[in-house]
């Protein structure tokens, strides 16, 4: 069946073919130059010599739209019919101390928040706080097999004023209803939500650790739980929250920045599919890849996209390059929201933030693997990290692309801008600047 | 920064471009045409004149590859340490009659299997039959957030003879192994697991429909439970089966048959995603895309992919297309495994039943959807159809396709070659002839 169609399909995939040579001579030219470069760059010193205060305009807010629900939601929780069920006293744990290597997620607090949703009650139930408790669900529920289920990652934070605060609730609260609409489970009203997430944050407040180099990370979830094995809708489903104090996400090289594993072969996520929704089914694909970087001695996936090899994400971070730009301005520049990445609370604080400040150009551009070799031959990439709640900033030093180890002078800059970053978020977050973001809990 | 490669990317998005041009034009001319072209071909009768037996050759095995398990695994479970729990007497639920609408996994038998994995317990735990019961789990369980979860569909069927079959279960296992390998979950031995499933189906027999328009629905299940929120393997698992008396899958039109949303802003798979694994991932992003196609009257989703709008699959299914192709022969064509689609067993054993029958041209070939609009409007198309365990096949008479209706002649054909291939699988899986696919349970 020869049509228009399959001669045009023969024309792009003769491009896919001139891009990929082109790629891997790009890659050849790079990954011997790139170790060159990285040393002449530390011999030159990084020309990065702004300076910038770590502040950012307390005016600013940035509430997103309310969520509109669906009409056959029924009705909403409100945290006023919050009911309190406390643990016992000797079912109450040893809290760790501030200075244990806490790891990520692996300790839980005394309590957890939970909301049922049953459609055919009206709506969503009464919440409540209870003791941390085992989970008791039908073998059939929808998330066992469907993946109906969504989460996000918050973190409350001792300040140096002894008072806990989380960072821009709000914004986590639209992206989970976004996520909830998407997977078709309900919605809540956030605000609601978050009072009732605060009242559990009290109660086990002593679990947030008196130390800014650790918090108490926050996880909500929502879980569709129908016994019944369709593919579709789940009329019944739980909202709840866990606690978890914890220390650094992942385990950096000895010089505090990460490898990543960059293999075309693998993709996180596509256009039409769900990479901008914190749904749980876009993890799942990922963990045997990051055991293959782990197998490499690598410690992240860098997650690229399409024929260009565009970088989406790092692990389950956004990504950020720090650069010489064409017209030799420095400039930061992250993927733009494009529906393949994760729309990040830290990514947009992050944007945000360094427009504000107008030291530098900031961009959501796409970056390719191709720019990446050339930008690093050329000397002209200073830094690439990752940002995200777990990690706040996560710089890179190398990035294993098609077998070849590109070194990043990440680490090498004297003023290194992810260190100004990092510094400015975790004074809002840990309170030493007062700022709108941040949110203290009574 | 211009490089080479952004102007071979405009290339590309040229192409695309003038695709998309044509791909419209064909659809005006098309969705013109189609009610025309099938109103013609009921005219003309179909020419569809060759003679089947419903028979095939019984000698056939396909038995896949036995699974090679990483040697982390630890030790394997056996069918011989199966221990049994049965229900109390007055724990049994009533039977439903056969002849009552059962719908589709909404009712479950008494009895579940379970396996549970430990590895620091050194694998894999005895197997267990038990009373139908809840789950317990941590609510930091992988499987709760990150959609560490894959699961199989397979059906027993109550023989002419009043023998219970199931049928290609080798397949099943081979296909469940795969995918745990693709999540970092455990895998185990197939017909250990069959042994397991086959005292399951001996106890709870009674449930098998006594009817062959219904069977036992058989859901094998492999969660990870790891109580961490690392995204990671998961060090502890469960493998579970539930069971539950089914009707047909979906509710078809007057006409019996179901009628599809062709819409190419969704996309099901990727690649390199994991669209050829039966993992949860892939069915959550789904959800609401049908509920869509049910909001616009329609039963399914047609998952189309790439700037063509190859045809994927439809809702659950692997998608056959029945059509007169270029050199006036007759042919059946279906999607091959590319790594975007199911690997389907009702689609392998429909490939090697007609390939045998050897009665028309057989071909794993991309079908796209300007193809079936010109086939439409050339009278060409004779049926359209999807396959699977559940519904095992599914006639399709209309795709509505960027907003216009094509009509398809599936359901006019004098001797349609869908209703041969139902006849046959279901003649061999209610044991009205003889075929190794078809095991018996003692």
């Amino acid at each position: 069946m020869t049509t228009k169609m399959a001669i045009n399909a023969k024309d792009i995939f003769r491009n896919q073919h001139r891009l990929i040579r082109f790629i891997e001579q790009s890659i050849r030219l790079c990954s011997n130059q790139s170790l060159k470069a990285a040393q002449h760059q530390r011999e030159q010193k990084a020309s990065a010599d702004f300076q910038i205060t770590a502040q950012v305009d307390a005016q600013y807010t940035s509430a997103p739209e309310p969520i509109k629900h669906d009409q056959n939601v029924g009705h909403q929780f409100r945290a006023s019919q919050l009911s309190v069920r406390l643990a016992a006293p000797e079912q109450l744990q040893m809290k760790p101390d501030s200075d244990e290597d806490l790891g990520f997620g692996r300790l839980f607090t005394d309590h957890m928040l939970k909301i049922y949703y049953h459609r055919n009650l009206g709506g969503w139930q009464r919440p409540e706080i209870t003791p941390l408790e085992n989970l008791v669900m039908h073998p059939a529920a929808k998330v066992l097999h469907y993946a109906v289920e969504l989460f996000e990652g918050m973190k409350a934070y001792r300040g140096v004023d002894g008072k806990i605060r989380i960072f821009r609730p709000d914004m986590n609260m639209n992206r989970m209803n976004l996520a909830a609409q998407r997977s078709g489970l309900p919605t809540f009203e956030g605000k609601e939500f978050v009072q009732c997430l605060s009242r559990l944050l009290s109660i086990d407040s002593e679990w947030v650790p008196h130390t800014d180099t650790a918090s108490l990370y926050i996880r909500p979830t929502l879980i569709g739980i129908d016994p019944t094995l369709g593919v579709a809708s789940s009329d019944s489903a739980l909202l709840y929250t866990i606690l978890s104090p914890v220390g650094s996400y992942f385990k950096t090289g000895s010089s505090g920045a990460v490898s990543l594993l960059a293999d075309p072969s693998y993709v996180r996520a596509w256009p039409g599919g769900v990479g901008n929704r914190k749904m749980g089914s876009n993890y799942a694909p990922t963990i045997n890849v990051q055991k293959e970087a782990a197998a490499k001695g690598l410690q992240q996936v860098l997650w690229l996209y399409g024929e260009e090899h565009q970088l989406t994400e790092v692990g389950t971070m956004n990504i950020f390059m720090f650069y010489v730009n064409d017209q030799g301005e420095q400039e930061l520049i992250t993927p733009p929201l494009s529906g393949l990445i994760l729309p990040g609370i830290t990514r947009d604080s992050i944007l945000r933030m360094t427009r504000q400040w107008g030291k530098f150009k900031v961009t959501e551009g796409n970056i390719t693997m191709p720019q990446v070799c050339e930008l690093l031959n050329q000397g002209r990439l200073l830094e690439l990290f990752g940002a995200g709640t777990a990690c706040v900033v996560s710089p890179v030093n190398r990035i294993n692309y098609l077998g070849q180890d590109l070194y990043i002078p990440t680490m090498e800059q004297e003023k290194p801008v992810h260190e100004l970053i990092r510094e400015t978020l975790t004074d809002i977050q840990y309170g030493k600047v007062d700022h709108p973001w941040s949110v203290v809990i009574d």
